[in-house]
């Protein structure tokens, strides 16, 4: 009997995010849902991640309605979603109730799975949402975000995972935002964990930038993974993922096999080859392979991020000096890993660096990752620039949980949530509010409008790299 | 220590066949070739295929020029060529002294290493062009047409592997051409054929289009295969074949690593990247994976073909109709594999027997297949269709070599070349001549005019995706 290796499939979420900057409209997915609800995936990504913030921001549309509309549409698969801990989807920490209440009302509306992740690998930045999800009786998905460093060594990535299992998650994520594991580290890191977290099930997202990935899921599959993340073909590759069907395809007589039906995958890739040709204005720049991430560790969306910051600055001439002053930033952070928020504020720190001479400047954000109000560094800091941190922010360094500082806030969201136009009274309204208090309030006072769709006759939407470069650059 | 892979970069050849229809114009390459020649592969695969055809018919240059162009940049790097045996790169049988001199000249003017593949898998029509190659001092390289029939088993392979090392030859080829290789199937032949032929180095080239070889290339890796075929990135994907720079970093760690330069490779990458901006009009429409070849066995170049011949037909809407009619006709012929020219007298007889009536009218190129005139089929043919044919050609079937039929012609070819204009008397002309006899008479008498570039300024070379269909088609 062959080994049954589980799918998720991204199409609805990571994918899009990927390729079209996360601006897919509902009623570009509902068209398929159906078929992707029988298709016999193990879970189906479709909210979390960037796709709240662009509803609001960019569709006009409620992201508490597109995840009641796909648990309609989608009542016999696990729908999954991607959390950022105590920051939830939005960019700071929120104190203990507001992520509990988030969970709770996700829950409510029909979310299954909460793969939970933080930037900075710092796992008490997500206790507060993995017991909440085991308290409304879902999957609570740990997650390691991989990256690679001097530090960060299987064994690092083994104990974690083993300290995940002792906080009650049901599943471990390798999360590899950047497409940087290699075949043979795959491998290691997958058998490590299944030896030292008996019956615990690990599950593999990688991302397909460097082009090696897809082998690292067959090495993942050979040392035990349980599940991996594809997204059907129309809407994989690139800065994207391997597409489902390949994978289902290359198990044919290894002793693995799926239980993915192929023709319903393969009708799924028709309807969203169709649909990708009205976002031809925000497709990736990134299409072909990209191994020089390997070298600068730079995840793709980050690199466009860089691009764009500098000719902004009328500085485009300068990126290979930025592209070599991003480690040396990483590793005076210790080591933290590029993903969102923390791709961001490493890359914005080592372009300033660049332009204004070595840590002249410093941005907010970085001098709260350098004084630990993101949480624990993976490794040890630079010192010195934590006393640069520390002079420019006026605050001292911490070592608690960020989130320990914080107020009860609920009752202060909701008074500031219910004086805005539109606000409907939920608690739903209460956390959109409370994730992006700006944008919110311009969504609130449209919402009436209904969604709108961005996608374009394909005739007409001609690509514009420059625009698609400024609207990526979430990595996760 | 770790085994060294050795690689054969495609990115001059077989490349820009598959990714724009053969049209890389040589002063698109010359500015790599140092690069590429210090860079560590174990041959450069840089003429044969469909590049001899295309120099004349499109570019105005002499393929022979090319030759020694190549030999003159990489002196250093063995060079590669694709070669159709008893056809060598025409359409038509060809009697053994021509195959001969086609052999020496080339050997001449710089080629090392001749990959040698018949269309059937017919191994009789090999046999001079190895023993010429091998008298000639080069290395010959025995080819297996990788397909997937009920017939065609890994035992199937492996005896035509031994026949071949039988034959003399110094390497293996499996060449799959139509990405239906899978990761198990390729780890069971390569390691099949090492173990039945020890000591013969075996080599493995797959394309890329169902997105699942480069897996299959770590399975061969593993199972001892001793070179790999890739292309430089940015000539890499889709219907061409996987990236270098991925096969390269995803040994990392794996026990196995190669002897090519990483950052030599990079330069060729973004050299290729600006080059290929300027073929756009030629650019394949395929740019996904594209796993439906699994089930239908046609190879991404022949679905392009079918599709630009029904439309001319006025027939665009038959074509689901022919998909499932190919598999049909391919039984009848005895499994041949599908590759140049097999590929396009399947595909026409598959046309017509939708739009006309199944086997109502067969091409002259489909009787001679049935009859035995290309060579032996690899399984057993349907004796309806091949009593038809007989009856259409008016021909008797035969179970000789095809070559044994013919008379010397060396003679004859060489007064019809020398009585063309701008025939330079030369043995290459009559070989040019002996091969495309209509577009070598106009290529002579424009020779002098020097070589044309199709390339395009990015701007202005707009996707005709119609007229690049129509280019495509030749599968090798
Ligand atoms: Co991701
Ligand atoms: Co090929």
């Amino acid at each position: 009997m062959d080994k049954i290796i589980d799918i998720t499939e991204l199409a609805l979420r990571d994918a899009h995010q990927s390729l079209i900057a996360t601006r897919l409209g509902i009623e570009d997915m509902t068209g398929i849902c159906e078929e992707l609800d029988n298709a016999g995936y193990w879970s189906i990504e479709c909210w979390g991640g960037a796709t709240f913030d662009s509803c609001i921001r960019y569709l006009n549309e409620d992201p508490w309605e597109r995840l009641r509309t796909f648990k309609k549409l989608m009542p016999k698969t696990k729908l999954q979603m991607l959390l950022r801990g105590q920051n939830l989807l939005g960019y700071r920490h929120y104190q203990d109730e507001v992520v509990e209440r988030f969970v709770d009302k996700s829950a409510e509306n029909g979310m299954d799975v909460y793969r939970i992740f933080d930037a900075l690998n710092d796992l008490r930045n997500l206790e507060t949402s993995i017991k909440a999800v085991k308290k409304a009786g879902k999957h609570a998905q740990g997650t390691i975000s991989y990256t690679v460093s001097p530090i960060h060594t299987t064994a690092l990535f083994v104990d974690q995972a083993k300290r995940l299992q002792d906080m009650g998650v049901d599943s471990i994520c390798i999360k590899d935002m950047a497409a940087l594991i290699k075949p043979q580290p795959a491998y290691d890191l997958v058998k490590g964990i299944k030896e030292a977290c008996p019956g615990l099930r690990v599950q593999l997202h990688a991302h397909s930038t460097t082009g090696v990935t897809l082998v690292s899921l067959m090495k993942a599959i050979e040392a035990g993974v349980d599940c991996v993340d594809t997204a059907v073909s129309s809407m994989s590759l690139g800065p994207g993922h391997n597409p489902t069907e390949s994978l289902i395809e290359m198990l044919e007589g290894t002793g693995y096999t799926t239980k993915v039906d192929l023709d319903r995958v393969l009708k799924a890739k028709l309807y969203f080859s169709k649909t990708l040709g009205r976002y031809k204005q925000f497709l990736s720049a990134v299409t072909g392979v990209e191994t020089e991430i390997f070298k600068s560790q730079i995840p793709g969306g980050m690199l466009s991020n860089l691009e764009s910051q500098l000719n902004q600055q009328g500085a485009g001439d300068r990126l290979t000096e930025v592209l070599e002053e991003v480690p040396r930033v990483r590793k005076d952070t210790g080591y933290v890993p590029l993903v969102t928020p923390s791709s961001q504020i490493v890359g914005t720190q080592a372009v300033l660096n660049v332009l204004m001479g070595k840590y002249k400047v410093l941005t907010g954000e970085f001098a709260d990752i350098m004084l630990g109000y993101y949480g624990a560094s993976p490794g040890d800091k630079n010192m010195e620039i934590v006393a640069k941190a520390q002079d420019h922010a006026k605050k001292e360094p911490i070592t608690c949980r960020p989130a320990d500082l914080l107020d009860p806030e609920w009752a202060k969201l909701r008074a500031e949530a219910e004086a805005l136009e539109g606000n409907d009274g939920s608690d739903e309204d209460v956390l959109t509010y409370a994730m992006f208090p700006q944008v919110a309030a311009k969504f609130f006072a449209t919402r009436a409008e209904g969604p709108m769709n961005l996608g374009k006759d394909p005739e007409e939407g001609a690509v514009d790299a420059a625009t698609a470069a400024e609207h990526q650059g979430k990595i996760t």
